[in-house]
């Protein structure tokens, strides 16, 4: 398996949701400097139905991040050369990662400055990637096959748990959730008297 | 099974790791107003270890809760008639939940107001509910049988993704994480060319 490292660094400016190649990106306790989805908060949309539209809530999606493994299959899935993650808005491409989509919430991604992010949840569905892709290969059916064939392969999205820069080549560290544990390893409630 | 409600709402003074009953708790986007481990950022501890420690980092703990029913399982364990939340330093003592610990991270808790808790993390051991305990019962073999006994019960910690009031008898809603999908909902690999 591939080294896990950081392959390309992508920002978005506030207009648009595709994001653009960058050098480097400075994370701080409310984002990605100066990209579209930085912020302490975000307005509630169709990925909280349990608030009502509009409504203020934490910001727990700074950023988002792909995989160069999940991206290869989505490709093929697709039946195009390549995924180009700034047609995704992801924010992070990175490689070592076959199963990205799957790290458990709570996993930290470490970075060599020190910066680290704190995964929030997978990615869920979005209209914005389909359109792009199909538009970008002049494809209409792409917008059509994307959603089911992005199922597990749409990477994840973070809260920066502390800030720091990260730079295209960084390596990266994945940290399991450190407390979590299974229901097997608690006493059994049979040892109950 | 009981209906899901909030049994004691109780919160921390800054300087006291034991918590106090309280009728009604406001969640700002920071935390409970007021209680000790409110604010956007903490200081890393044994909890972080892959950071320095008393490095800034974003606050993922603005408040944990705990069950009656794991608190009961806690205390036939324990030999003690029952545990106090409060003693825990626990903010909510939610009834239903017979298995709080092993909700998975990215649930949501929503209560009537719509003040909604986003769930980061189990709750890791920590020497003071030990301690706090052992000097509750005046029985010191409470501080070394705890640790063992509180795995996958003791709660969960969370941050506020939406402010409001929490009052006590409240009905909690559970929202499981809407995105989430497992490796077998992908489209399989041998599905590629």
């Amino acid at each position: 398996m591939s080294p896990m490292r950081v392959v390309q660094l992508l920002a978005a400016a506030p207009a648009d949701f595709r994001t653009s190649p960058v050098e480097q990106i400075d994370l701080t306790l409310t984002g990605i400097a100066g990209d579209r989805h930085a912020g302490a908060t975000r307005l509630s949309d169709a990925r909280t139905p349990w608030h009502a539209r509009g409504t203020p809530i934490a910001n727990t999606r700074h950023l988002s991040f792909v995989s160069v493994e999940e991206c290869a299959e989505l490709a093929a899935l697709l039946g195009i050369p390549q995924v180009d993650a700034a047609l995704l808005g992801a924010n992070l491409l990175l490689e070592g990662f076959p199963e990205l989509s799957f790290l458990p919430p709570a996993t930290r991604l470490q970075f060599p400055s020190g910066a680290t992010i704190f995964v929030t949840e997978q990615n869920a569905p979005c209209v914005h990637p389909a359109r792009k892709l199909a538009e970008a290969h002049d494809q209409p059916r792409l917008a059509a096959l994307f959603p089911k064939a992005a199922i597990g392969r749409r990477g994840l999205v973070g809260l920066v748990e502390r800030e720091g820069q990260i730079r295209t080549g960084d390596a990266v560290r994945a940290i399991a959730p450190p407390g979590t544990v299974s229901r097997r390893q608690a006493v059994p409630a049979a040892a109950l008297l």
